[in-house]
């Protein structure tokens, strides 16, 4: 699954969250592939982020898909309500539920892609049982919570496990956590082939954007080139 | 202290969220005295709105006093955050705190003034003993949640209860829920003098803030006329 | 509406568990008024009884009132599967809910009567603003989670100023614990009228049960005539 | 250990909760060899079934061995409850236990037979080092909560490897959710020993209980013929 | 009541805690009448101190009376061990059970006198059906969790409402929180006949108690003079 | 890093609870090599010990490290007041925490030791992604709790594959749970270098403290000797 193009997901984690709708246009127009939007419930996570009315809100702003990652526990009364609200894709925490496999059927039952995200310190052994219930899998590289952390370097090797383990899955890794053109390669080698970025993309301004996702995407070529 | 002029709160919960920095100019310049920000948890309350980093984001956008509404259990982690996000007011529910009194101090130590909520079912029993440590009671007139609920009757009597109870203390009474020029007269009649409103204030686009905002003031003024 | 005569609800927690359909027949046709169902979560009190499943299978077994007591929380996720389940009558405890006027708006939203329940410690301050919102008061006369407790006096006083603040509304007052033909009387000179029973109807067996219902009804007369 | 003749153990989850003390002794008589009690409490699973009373009720029914699976959390509290109502075998999540270890204990402690279930999500290795406290390991072949589920194929892989895993441990593997004829042959061929079937059994009423129970065994025999 | 000498309770909360038998003769001998145990779980306050075992550990110290305050929540768990560890008086807050007078029955069960404290915040309301179970009301005068910090003064009239409503009921009423002797006599002459006291007791050290102790029973006999 | 000397470390758990400045001092004099300090919180355990105005009162008794072993949940919001008291290392459960990397990241952010401790019941993959944060990893060898447990046989191998999986790092294999000198060569030959004995050390009385620590040495002598 490795020839897949490798998706750029910019985080509005790290955007101007006074003017969300023009910040969602400007990444889009400026080659983002999906948007990545981080929902903290001050629960699973301490800090308090945004949630379902912000993600309708922004919905009519772009058709790029939704890349929703809930960082709320419980996640099960609020699946739909995200899927309601727009979301393409929701990724829920295999710390946040008891019942992972029914968390994620519920997703797909609401027509959406459903995906798991782990913690750095949680194995992935967590997730051996619901690959066939997967479309995509959220390595966390650094603790969720707040933007701007420093990439852990042990998820390399739980990125590569992993990628083992999917076999020929249609299942993205993605990787969200001091993502920028000098690790991207590295999770990319790893296995990984979708990218959250936040200050990388948002650094500098709108008229940076673009400029900011040509380098992740350069930092790939360059590495496989070498 | 009925002579105080009445503050209109305009709630963002029914503004744009895709551009909020624009919205909250746009009802500042429209005659919103505060601007009246609902977050909330997903735990208190079934839905999940917004934290710290919006209000961070917002408070670059105008002087007006930020009342911030905590609809969040428990409160005291995240008292600080919104201090530092720029809060001028943090109003905490006598139902999310075991230790009203301590919240209540605390927000005071960071400089800001200090709130307490109650939902409609609530006694105002459960702030008798708090009333030294008040700058605003908000009384809620609809379950907090969700934006364009009906306002409840029963709470005016609980308004006037209160009203009498907090004497001559510099308290403000703020209500919340359903307020729009036909709920306005009664529940300042009652002895409100803050107005939360929401629908009532953004219908009709940014155009029409400044007209709904002043029927909303007209309606008081007819009413005392009366 | 005190006129109304007294409703008579046997309490399934002391019925035979084995065959609850033929129980419930035997009671109704004993003359018992309503049939009251105490559902118990093992979280909002020390032990786990029934729940949707086992009222669903009673339905058919009669047509006399389901007065469901759910000992719950959070009561707010079950509260449709109870109403599908066959319920008449909801109640939740004032206790287990933040939100206690949206519950007892969705029960009735649901179609069905609306209660709320209060512990022995609770004071009746805990409704004062959601009368306009109920159907029923059950005042606990002993604290709920297991059968054959003791009536506790101090409750008479609670009912006796219930049923002065309810004024001419509709509401039925209920009381549920160590009710027998020594206590009914009792309960009902401050104001109750729905009587549940538990031992006091179940004990001698199904031969028993009308003569069991009859002995509190009489006590009842008896001290009205007294 | 595969030696040991397969036992089925009907689920009373799939019977008449109107008249439980009979459907027990019908399946009992049909053949069923343990009963198996689905005890729900809301938290741990979104369902609310029966509790102690009940099944201290059905106790006198039977002497088939009563086979308690516990989907509760805290479960710790309950399981001396559940062994004075009349379990035979205590089964308690790996999932709703922080010290599983000495919830195992005490299961011993209290004279039962000591099971731990895993959700369809949970890895083998939650059980790895309690292997000696085990009389019976529950790997849930779908979701707990509710009747008439899909089985899960993944579920095998975790059934042939807990196999491998306990070696010549005399501990029972079983399974629940989804058996029948057509898929027993396969849980058994991954190495379960004990099945529980709810629909499987129960449907058709009790004059099918037999044949129900046979062809489940059928299915066993043909498959090993096969 | 009031005619009964009032009693003094050195809180070891002020204690040295690497010698706490040592303290517990020391302010015993220094005439402290009563030894307040401040109990606190880090869960229904922010500080952890201590439990069981170095209850148990002081009670072959002295024959005074162990007066526990549990500043925990759940509460129920933990009374027998309470009991066990030596308690003479246990006392529950309000605000941490469901079930306050099962609570106090528990307590009375096991041989102990009852007690309920209430937060600063807590209306006298929260007991009003439970004084039959009571044998002392615990007023707190600060918020607790720490020591050392500054009477609450609206609580005095909380402290004049309850020596109202016990009525002739044979009930302390016990205050804990800045109590030194500037504020002893305000707390006494509302109606306080117990004062837990820390740093006003154990400032000095141990040289000092009696003193202490002596000027706080000296404020008392001053102010009833004048 | 098994050339290391073997860590003695007292479990005051066991010592008396009414002079623990004393004790601390003589398990120090004894020859003890760090102080373990068993912290309960009531809620990760069913037991209640002490927290941090304990353990800073004994800090002026002894140089030795303090080796805080933190059972209670959550921890992150104790991590500093621990720190403050006089921790020297700080462990934490890797069940009592979603966000076990950033746990340790703050222990380490404080300038102490970061340990993690496991549950008898839970696989070393619980921390195979943290190798790189920790100082320590502490193996229950008993269900945590009380002291007076018997030693769990199936520990040893998760000490063994522990061993290997830690390589080269300087992380030091603590085990706690029913240590005395017959289990001690057991658990330093499978890989432990640090050793928590409670009853094994403080029976006797203090006058037997160098004895009981020198025996457990010597057991480690004899047996490598052997």
């Amino acid at each position: 699954m490795t020839a897949r193009p490798v998706v750029i997901a910019p985080s509005i984690l790290s955007a101007d969250f006074a003017k969300l709708g023009e910040e969602v246009r400007a990444v889009a127009a400026a080659g983002g592939d999906w948007i990545h939007l981080d929902v903290m419930d001050g629960h699973f996570v301490p800090n308090i982020t945004f949630g379902p009315p912000v993600i309708a809100a922004l919905r009519k702003h772009t058709d790029k898909p939704f890349d929703c990652h809930l960082m709320i526990e419980p996640c099960d009364p609020y699946l739909e309500a995200f899927a309601r609200a727009g979301a393409d894709g929701i990724t829920v925490h295999a710390e946040a539920t008891r019942h992972l496999d029914r968390s994620l059927q519920t997703i797909r039952e609401l027509g959406k892609k459903a995906g798991v995200a782990l913690n750095p310190a949680t194995p992935e052994s967590a997730i051996a049982y619901v690959l066939d219930r997967l479309d995509l899998i959220l390595v966390m590289t650094v603790n969720p919570g707040f933007g701007g952390q420093k990439f852990i370097p042990a998820t390399l090797d739980k990125i590569r496990r992993i990628r083992t383990m999917i076999g020929d899955r249609p299942i993205r890794i993605e990787v969200d956590g001091g993502i920028a053109p000098d690790t991207a390669p590295l999770v990319v080698a790893a296995g990984a082939d979708a990218l959250v970025a936040g200050s990388a993309v948002f650094k500098g301004g709108p008229e940076s954007y673009a400029a900011n996702i040509e380098a992740i995407r350069e930092s790939l070529t360059a590495n496989r080139a070498g």
